[in-house]
């Protein structure tokens, strides 16, 4: 009799945002028309730029005839693609070579795929809250997971001290979803140098970097001295460039990655190999697009639009006085729960009196109590009239 | 210090196909000009149909646009494109539900990242000649595996006897890729009864099952009785409808595939949760168009000219009297090397004298020894051609 993967009985059941979706449902059929405010979920709303559009319906038309048809893709991508990013990190100071960046189909299949590289026995640093996938998939990989808790206290960009467990493998996703909190360039060089003393490597999650406005916070963790020897960084195109559902990402592992004398990048090559046959060429067509010069143009005009969503909220939460981590670096503001609710309590108390949708904090782990997440994704009129009602909730409950 | 992997070190170095690309880039530099006819690599050459091409364009214009722009898509595929592949199966007398069925991006994705829901411990039946990502993928997983021999007296379609180790998975390709072999239903048959039997699992790739020809030939595992409770079935657009650069595929999980009390369908639902954010909408958009009337009829005219190319060159090897599998119900022909050749000299023959390129049985497993692999997705004007010249030099050889 074949033997499962035992470690599937380990998850927990992940009922997040099936529970909002349920709850939200309930709410909308007692009360017919009723229009609700969905800050909940982190996917984008703006349509693709034009610049990348074009890309895309050329790269559909080269697939229509004989002589630009392609087929198999190179498995690590396209090197037009490849290079392009190379130049794009060049350009910001971080020197890297086509050969260090694999296309991939998106940050969380990567995220996912990439432990495939390392030893189950290992361990993992996961800072929390976070993003739920990473806890499933080392648990899916059977590995041992260290919890290290962002707070208050810590601005939610916890660094390694004296008590930090030596975990194989650190998490560290900055711009940070659920908290918006970013890690300052001095907190990344202490992970840094915590990871190469002990032969750590660092998973560092970059797909919110598009959203950095401050000039000190650093967008890849290669700006760091000595991270070229102890990291790989996961990007995607989802917030950057509007591509949840377009699918698009990259991966970044120096040549200089090496544990026991094993190179982490030709490893990786020989993974891709194995286990893929590319990422489609009309996507890699679109992800050209969007490091081109009028592309990152347009992309960024869409960011705008994110930022001033982030601002309409920044700005009630300012002047009510309330505690809140992220909506300036990223598209992720943590707002602190109204005193003496919980995280789901919140939530219910924002849906019934003011149906505004958010995250309960505790969907990101129990370190997440206490806050709600609200994401900058929705239009500029529902995210403005959503900033109002929180505005005059919270009044409300103050007086 | 952190552990890696150290399977990847059991990996032998796979050089199959780039030492046929050193091979011919030193014909033709030492031979400038000379036409060569690449019938080495399986990928197809012919245009996607127009309807999924039209299918595609108004996609890329629906993310353009605010009203129509497509966010996230749900992991396990588009409910449309789920539901119009089980009515595909269902027209075939195999009934499935839309929740049987997984969107993916490609049978070599999936075929590496099923192993996900096995324990590592276990053991893999390969039956070779084999596409040498099987072997790859399990040894990367550090699984056993017990190599089956598919050999003349088998016709490459070898089923169990006494003497078959029991393998926890078994991976069966039909039609299959290197030799063009069919599994008929009844060697089928058998080999689910020792699933069912052992409690083993087969991954059945199906990426073929578009060029069967012969009404006998299952084109699904599941038209066997009794494998919905021991196989999965991993499918592709690749060859279907020319989706080798433009990437989809589907997996077939039945409800009833358990084994502990756990069910698979149940596990990769949780596991494509974590470990994926869905498959492109664009992308999904292409592939309902293949599986409309018009799709279907117009991918069946494309696989007609490759068919058309398999007859010229079977109907050549017929006439010399040569033995070779596959071509009928295969896009690939499976070749006798010449008496006193091995199949590397006899490539270097091949490229040498008429300049044709094939694919050396070898370097699909030693059981490819003595056979030459031709794949029918060149032109049809440089098959007919390859197909004479084969005739000439083997003609010549002969007498």
């Amino acid at each position: 009799m074949i033997k499962l993967n035992e470690n599937y009985g380990n998850l927990k059941d992940s009922y997040l945002f099936f529970n909002i979706k349920q709850k939200v449902d309930k709410y909308v059929a007692g009360h017919p028309g009723m229009k609700i405010y969905r800050m909940g979920i982190g996917d984008v709303t703006l349509p693709l730029a034009w610049c990348v559009i074009d890309a895309l319906s050329n790269a559909v038309a080269d697939q229509a005839q004989k002589g630009t048809f392609h087929g198999y893709m190179p498995e690590c991508g396209m090197p037009e693609l490849r290079e392009i990013i190379a130049a794009f990190y060049n350009g910001r100071g971080v020197e890297l070579t086509p050969g260090d960046v694999f296309v991939s189909s998106g940050a969380s299949d990567e995220l996912g795929d990439i432990l495939d590289l390392f030893d189950s026995s290992g361990s993992s640093i996961i800072m929390e809250p976070a993003y739920p996938a990473y806890v499933d998939a080392n648990i899916i990989a059977g590995r041992r997971i260290f919890h290290v808790t962002g707070n208050e206290a810590n601005g939610f960009a916890p660094v390694p001290d004296n008590d930090t467990p030596v975990g194989d493998l650190i998490y560290i996703c900055s711009p940070n979803n659920p908290t918006g909190a970013v890690f300052s360039k001095d907190a990344l060089r202490k992970w840094v140098d915590f990871a190469n003393l002990h032969g750590s490597i660092i998973l560092f999650d970059a797909a919110y970097e598009a959203f950095i406005e401050s000039p000190s916070v650093p967008h890849s963790i290669f700006e760091i001295e000595g991270a070229r020897t102890c990291a790989i960084e996961i990007c995607s195109l989802s917030k950057t460039a509007g591509f949840t559902g377009t699918r698009l990402g990259y991966t970044v592992i120096p040549g200089e990655l090496k544990r026991g004398g094993l190179c982490l990048n030709d490893m990786w090559v020989r993974n891709r190999t194995t286990k893929t046959n590319g990422v489609s060429y009309v996507l890699q067509k679109g992800g050209l697009a969007v490091f081109s010069d009028e592309g990152r143009r347009e992309i960024m005009e869409n960011i705008r639009i994110y930022k001033q969503n982030a601002r309409y909220l920044t700005d009630a939460l300012d002047r009510l006085g309330v505690t809140y981590y992220g909506g300036r670096n990223a598209p992720y503001i943590f707002m602190k729960c109204p005193e003496g609710y919980t995280s789901w309590e919140s939530f219910d108390l924002l849906l019934n009196e003011i149906q505004v949708v958010g995250t309960p904090g505790q969907g990101f782990g129990d370190a997440g109590e206490g806050f709600i997440r609200f994401s900058t994704f929705a239009s500029p009129e529902d995210t403005k009239e959503a900033a109002l009602r929180i505005f005059d909730l919270l009044t409300r409950m103050k007086g």
